[in-house]
């Protein structure tokens, strides 16, 4: 799947909601809950916390997913393209940030 | 691009540095840092506090591709599958939450 | 109750378990945790997405709680003392930031 | 200096601002910057990126001073009581949490 094809999925969905895409405040604090949400999945697979019986079913795989839908939707309402926004990654990667990690 | 090359552009990037990938718990720091920092940008664009100049430079787009890079590290020490991520987020729409928003 | 006295607290509390202090990353994890937590309370407060039962029963007053713990694990954890944090933050407001939010 | 200070001195300052308390929402984006850029600090100090010039300055402490001051406008905002937060967090950690962490 290629990431326009993620932005015209989460599109699709939103688009039948009587909400259309929420405010970008909205859209942040959505995005601070599903980055909670990987990061208890992370420490209930690496860390000391014993899981919750209630809280089971989801996993890393899925929050994963959470985090990408809502990046989406951030984007979708920017009217940002997420093939642009992981070229920009990357180019920082091999340009202004080439020397700050030790290579092999 | 796909998601899939997306994990493939960050393992070959990884793969040249000396750390390799880091442990998940210093995947999740970078991850909050980055979202920091795309919460900064929404702050500046659309809040009330004004950008220092010493900041500038940044924008949006950027920081969402510097969280789809994380989370492709992380995606990739946890050897999952982006595309699957995307499906399982897709699904849980159509599926578990398809009433917990109202439709048009 | 006063600033001391809540990181007092947090090593009784710490000092009898086995682990003793998490890594500073493990907090860092954790804190990203409860902070999602906080906004998917906000988000339930005021925001457009139903509550599913399993959850109810926190709420922002426990979550903004469970963020101090956290909080004061790490300024244990780093001999760092929350008084001084805190004026820190009062005197950059008072400082470095005054002019950049309009005044009455 | 005690909680009940904090919401005081929060709200002396908030007070003589124009755009007096912001919404819940853009409070939470705030608090999401300022939990990133303590994930950069303690990225810096214990994890392998280094630091660029630009950005030395700040530290843990002061971040940590920057996430409890954001906290104290969330919980003005609230009209929650700080004291009450970290009371309900202390009871859970000696009620029903007390089994979740292996005691020594």
């Amino acid at each position: 799947m290629s990431l326009r094809e993620v932005q015209e999925e989460v599109d699709k969905w939103v688009s039948q909601l009587k909400s259309g895409y929420w405010s970008q405040f909205e859209i942040m604090t959505r995005l601070s809950e599903e980055v909670g949400e990987l990061a208890r999945e992370v420490n209930h697979k690496y860390g000391q916390k014993k899981k919750k019986t209630a809280q089971e079913g989801s996993d890393i795989e899925e929050e994963i997913g959470d985090i990408i839908f809502t990046l989406a939707c951030l984007a979708n309402k920017e009217k940002i393209d997420l093939d642009e926004c992981f070229k920009k990654a990357m180019n920082k990667c091999y340009g202004r940030d080439k020397d700050r990690f030790e290579k092999k």
